[in-house]
């Protein structure tokens, strides 16, 4: 009997019930929920969506769900597509580490959008985000890591069969229609790794999430397709990457939870400066630092970091996120680096840009990606020293809920007022107990 | 300087005039635009249309754009969609040989959606299409047959780059962002070969048009890509394809005209069955052939003839088309091969019936593709023989004008009347003398 992805993920999701999912992983669905949310009203006010809003505006259908953060709403399809874009415009998503899918982006887009069209109750929605996620991960295993390899942008291309499954999950749809939403969401598969660096990177959640939408949609009134949409010949496993492994599709599937392996950015710039600047965060905080008091700074990093951040004189915001020397100084100075950080402005911080000249940084081979060490000299000479082995924010060392809720601040501050904000994070723990999913969209629509 | 394909097909595109393409050309275009309106009614009122309308009715944006052949007024991107979709229903629409591209619906779906609403003249309409199809096809023909070998249904991948283009023309579109949009479009390519078969086969075209739409209109307001959307290490032609000739995109750019190329199918079936229909027609065309007049009918064929349509007997009217015993009956009885011919009821009727039971096949390997001999004996002992070098609609033998004008007579029948037919035909022939292309769609809207 050969393995038939496609027909027992549609079993799967169109069985699995709310109490089939551990207590943790419903927990963990909302911590996902909050950090997708935050980043999606954070990213509100960005170009990107103010280009793509005026590109579409003329051609958006009946005002159904909530752009978050904004004051526009779309129908469904449309406030998928903003949301997910949204939400991947600051690259400070969650990321399931085996596959680098940023995972919650694609599903929660479709899902709270159809969340505001139909009835959905808060613990219909976490289930089915949960299923989405699921789906969407075990697709990305058993492509990886030849799909990405090959070039495609692998949370564009297996978010949408997330959102697909999330949504059908939603809509009631039957097993034969599951089975057809995964094919027509299999036949839209696309995201190219090219666009990095372009507007059409936070383009591709929001593909995927609006179009994953429109499979579960046409399933759902019998739009067929065939039968065998991942492992089929010329399938999505088999034309979109070398190599696949169907078992991680169906292995252990509803016994272990993807979902549980996710994991969430502390700070709004490459995963490889993590460590440095948990460091600084760390020493700061314990000996209350100020800036004018430090001789210098030490790191000890892996070498992929001068690589990738190795720019010592960033001169504008976004080149502050690829400079391992600006990321230490704001961090010892403002104990934080979220978007705030890498502004134009804090770039040329006069403060800032003088303790960057006294960050030195050294390569040690032997040192994992998730670690550094950190060793900040005051004027006098006393030495402090702070090895870092994981990472705040990696699967060793998660960020706590309270870590969550202050990002999700510091994200929502420029958009919404604080009372707003400690409302909605309110929302999000308790979302199981409320009546409508959808009603948490509208909360993000500034006064 | 390694080849730019993407830029060069951008500037092409930027600064092609109408009078840079020669009239044969613009001809080529009314006669690919007829023939793809004439699909488009004679699909529109199938059950991939009825469901897709059912799904997405609730969430479509303002009444821009006519879906053709019925009432229904969807706004330009869910208009572009549908038009594609049905255009394919019946796989009647043209072909590309070269690259087996179905190249006028993702163009002509985005473009006259567009021109209902934008001021868009016939002229400018016939140019914009030219220029698609060029984009479209020159693109195909660098990664054929690699691509479609692989497993892409190269009409969406590359249909997806002609809407674009054509759209991003009518929309005027600067330099920087033609390539923007040509990369948007590439990110966007998608459409599994695995879905022949089901409804997502007429879904691929309706996509390209659609999400080609998107490209431009995204482009148009500053949105960007990469620009190298086509030839980039992780672009389009790296990752759909395992082999790529940029020389098939940039040589003679503007000399030379892929529409030239292109091919209409007289009949409503499989290619390889059209050699032996033609040759029926004819001799029952010359001789006013009747049925009961006919004691047998022997037909030589290219083995690939009876391997795929080997069906003696067929029960249903899809069935028909792969018996090519029913194909040569109902040519001799009707004179035609439309899809009419392809009804449960034709293939059930008993005259039809009994005239196929005394067809006899027999294969020649000595036979190219599009050849066939036909030989009718009469009862009375008169024999006819026909033998058929090259089928009417290959390249050697195009449909005339008035072939194509009575396919879209028999295409149009069941859904419009006679004079709105004639006189949609006119308009189509007249098209670059009208002040307006959008006028087009409204004459397909039955009283």
């Amino acid at each position: 009997m050969p393995p038939q992805p496609t027909l027992t993920l549609a079993r799967f999701v169109g069985r699995s019930r709310p109490a089939d999912v551990p207590p943790a992983v419903v927990h963990e669905a909302k911590r996902a929920l909050l950090n997708w949310a935050g980043c999606a009203i954070g990213g509100s006010l960005h170009a990107t969506v103010q280009r793509a809003l005026a590109a579409l505006a003329p051609f958006v259908g009946p005002a159904q769900a909530t752009v978050l953060g904004r004051s526009e709403r779309l129908d469904i399809l449309h406030a998928a597509l903003l949301n997910g874009m949204t939400s991947h415009t600051f690259d400070f998503d969650d990321t399931h580490l085996k596959t680098v899918i940023h995972p919650t982006g694609p599903v929660a887009s479709a899902l709270l959008a159809l969340a505001e069209y139909l009835p959905v109750t808060g613990s219909a929605f976490l289930h089915a985000l949960v299923l989405g996620v699921e789906v969407e991960c075990r697709i990305g295993k058993a492509v990886y890591p030849s799909h990405y390899d090959v070039g495609w942008h692998i949370t564009a291309t297996t978010g949408v069969f997330g959102a697909a499954a999330g949504a059908a999950k939603l809509l009631g749809l039957s097993e034969q229609q599951l089975v057809w939403a995964l094919g027509i969401a299999a036949t839209q598969a696309s995201g190219l790794r090219e666009m990095f660096g372009s507007m059409c990177k936070p383009l591709h959640p929001g593909m995927a999430a609006k179009n994953g939408l429109y499979a579960a949609l046409l399933a759902g009134k019998d739009f067929t397709s065939t039968t065998l949409g991942i492992e089929g010949k010329r399938g999505f496993a088999n034309v979109l990457a070398t190599a696949r492994d169907y078992g991680a599709i169906t292995e252990r599937l509803g016994e272990t939870w993807e979902l549980a392996e996710n994991t969430y950015k502390p700070f709004a710039c490459g995963i490889v400066v993590h460590p440095t600047i948990d460091g600084c965060i760390q020493l700061r905080d314990e000996h209350h630092l100020q800036a004018e008091d430090i001789e210098r700074i030490d790191i000890a990093v892996h070498p992929l970091v001068l690589e990738l951040t190795g720019k010592p004189r960033p001169a504008v915001g976004l080149e502050g996120k690829f400079s391992v020397f600006h990321c230490a100084a704001v961090a010892v100075i403002d104990g934080a680096a979220g978007e705030a950080q890498f502004s134009d402005e804090r770039v040329a911080d006069a403060r800032v840009a003088a303790l960057r000249e006294r960050v030195h940084a050294t390569v040690d081979a032997a040192l994992s990606e998730d670690a550094a060490r950190v060793q900040i000299t005051l004027r006098g000479g006393t030495i402090l020293g702070r090895p870092v082995e994981h990472a705040i924010g990696s699967l060793a060392r998660p960020m706590s809920d309270a870590d969550l809720e202050a990002k999700f601040r510091g994200l929502c501050g420029p958009v919404l007022e604080p009372a707003r904000i400690e409302a909605l994070s309110r929302q999000c723990w308790n979302l199981d107990a409320l009546a409508s999913a959808g009603a948490l969209a509208r909360m993000t629509v500034p006064d």
